[in-house]
């Protein structure tokens, strides 16, 4: 694997943050949460900006609870080379989605400072606000401010208990009137390049540690509403019914079946809820989320419509109601040759293989892509496993990719 | 119809006590919500009780919470005919459901008072402590005390807030231990007669305003919990997952599929729970209800067989673990030749036709089946709704059914 004598990281400490970092909203059963603008991820970033401090970077916070390290570079008023990730998490995730990128960042920083590397552009590491979207069901809210794309509509959206986004920010000290200020504006931004673990099984089968990321598939969320009608569970014949759950069973079939065709493609229900909620009555209405994805555009939202058209004549047949609201809708993301060709040198550099691969998990990068040019490097993980608290990276895996995460610094921000 | 002349209860006093009883618990949108042992259910019964008092009733309340009003027979220690039914209700529930029962049993005795009627045998009215099941997924408690059958293990059903029956029994002053206290000795009951909605539409397509039943479904209750594995929606492809509500949707497919071919079954998944519940995470476990009912029991317990094979073979197929757990199991329940001769002699006298059909619905006179003979009279509902705000059963039709009570009462009772 890679040669010893090119480690410059300091493989221990970044390890001892990731753990340090993984306690913070950890659960008995080892899942961690934590929620935009909750305790928890402002106990996350408080403990990176710490970080940040030992490794020398001038820290901020913006608008929309962005943290910031900047490391100044020679020229004066260059564009800035970005890198960093998140520190939200799903409910009960695991240990390295996000906080991998933002540590592995800091580290990447922290060696430059320790090595007296000089720099032409400066370089700053961001923790962005919620990537996940666990709370709001709308997620990337920092990476949209900082591109310029989040509108007051998106801070309308609401967490379970009825909180908007713009509630929350304001229950966390910030001013949702301010987040225009976030938006950097365009040119000042050279690159952004993010590590992160694959969350899939690609680089396993290859056996290899990390890989450069070619693109990001799109996501479409969607909500479906199906109202059929309650009714007592003794006493309305099967064929009298119009039962929402049997209906949306249904559908949720349909979408698995549409989804597996293309071979690319994934459909996921990951929300539902129905009511009355009765173990004697036939569910009057149920709601259900999906999560549809694929690197082609065109390919995904033939999926989507054959989703639609299927549904629509399931539920027709059944007299249920069916409603669906699109929730986001993001084109894939292709990363571009700037920070793909640094990886991969990087990659070269270190005796890795320079390996491409698409990313079916959405991230910050696909909302800076009108901003600046954007890459990802990926780490293999686990199992493929990702989003569950089993989640993990070795500590030479995640060595490996904040290696060449630093390489594909010191060459995008020009090491002089 | 009824020849007006055979009419002796007061049509209006019971309307307008079913108008009463309905404001309590009732929502903006027009259901009712009265889950056992808080303060809606209490607040029906005291209403009940004020009722009781106006017909001249004896009022007591028993260590379950059934409250109980007595009018004496003309022979000492005779056993006695119970009448009633419930006035909790499901979330979001009718105005008819257990009401009409519980009033028309009132009014039946209050017109025993006003005319000066001499019975027997004493008479009962009793109002059972939650029939419907829709706090602890466990009903007909107040029933089962009384026929001596709730059991320890009965009492540690819990919300979904985690209080169990008998921490909600001890919250509303009742003492669980004193629970054994409750039951009736063998001997010492005569019949049971209930009045109720049929929920059902059979009168209906008949145009029959009232009906006597010939016997109640048994149902049986399960849980079923699959469990398969969390992951990314966005990185885990179609054919690697271990998704556990993709499994549940084929499930409750196979179980509409079986209980419809039967042509009597019914099936119904009222009650889904999934976990982590993430837009974007593959749900890891999933938790199901099912309600299985026939008044055949050999065929009820066939689907349930067919039901628990699939279901088995499916998830194997999935890689998906599956439990599945009885909450409750009951037989179905004949009703006694006594009470519905006297039902249908009543009919006749009133000049109804003495239609029989069975329940669908199960009530608390199946749990009283061992305690003594059981029979009930149904009267007719409205597009066969209950379980729902828009049950609803007409002014005539619940006069029609209280006169057929009145009389079928009389007879049990022994008029002299």
């Amino acid at each position: 694997m890679r040669a010893s004598s090119t480690g410059e990281i300091d493989a221990d400490r970044l390890w001892s943050r990731l753990s340090e970092l993984a306690e913070i909203g950890k659960s008995e059963g080892g899942g961690v949460t934590r929620l935009s603008f909750t305790e928890e991820e402002w106990a996350a970033k408080d403990l990176v900006a710490s970080y940040m401090r030992e490794a020398g970077l001038a820290v901020r916070e913006d608008a929309a609870g962005n943290l910031i390290g900047r490391r100044e570079g020679r020229v004066e008023d260059a564009p800035v080379v970005l890198t960093g990730s998140h520190v939200d998490s799903v409910r009960n995730g695991g240990d390295f989605d996000g906080p991998l990128g933002a540590l592995g960042a800091v580290e990447a920083l922290q060696t430059m400072d320790e090595r007296g590397v000089e720099t032409e552009r400066p370089v700053e590491v961001v923790a962005f606000t919620d990537e996940e979207g666990a709370r709001f069901s709308f997620g990337m809210i920092g990476s949209r401010a900082t591109a310029g794309t989040l509108t007051p509509e998106h801070l309308a959206n609401e967490d379970e208990n009825g909180v908007s986004i713009a509630e929350a920010m304001r229950a966390s000290g910030l001013d949702p009137g301010r987040i225009d200020e976030v938006a950097r504006a365009p040119g000042s931004v050279y690159a952004y390049v993010e590590l992160h673990i694959e969350q899939g099984r690609i680089l396993e089968s290859k056996n290899l540690p990390v890989g450069v990321v070619t693109g990001i598939a799109g996501p479409a969320w969607l909500r479906f509403t199906l109202a059929g009608e309650a009714a007592h569970a003794g006493t309305t014949p099967m064929n009298l019914r119009r039962d929402a759950l049997a209906a949306a069973a249904e559908v949720i079939g349909r979408i698995e079946r549409e989804a597996a065709r293309t071979g690319t493609s994934v459909g996921t229900v990951g929300q539902l809820d129905l009511s009355p909620g009765g173990i004697n009555i036939v569910p009057g209405q149920v709601s259900f989320s999906l999560d549809l994805r694929d690197i082609d555009e065109d390919v995904r939202d033939d999926v989507e419509a054959r989703i639609m058209h299927e549904a629509a004549l399931l539920c027709e047949k059944r007299d249920v109601e069916l409603e669906t609201k699109t929730l986001q809708r993001l084109p894939p993301a292709p990363c571009s040759a700037l920070v793909q060709d640094a990886a991969r040198e990087a990659c070269e550099t270190l005796g890795f293989e320079p390996f491409g691969l698409a990313s079916g998990a959405g991230h910050d990068g696909m909302h800076l892509t009108e901003l600046c040019p954007i890459g990802m490097i990926f780490v293999r993980s686990k199992d493929g496993l990702s989003h569950n608290p089993a989640e993990y990276s070795s500590k030479d895996d995640c060595t490996a990719g904040a290696e060449v995460l630093y390489r594909t610094l010191l060459k995008l921000a020009g090491e002089t």
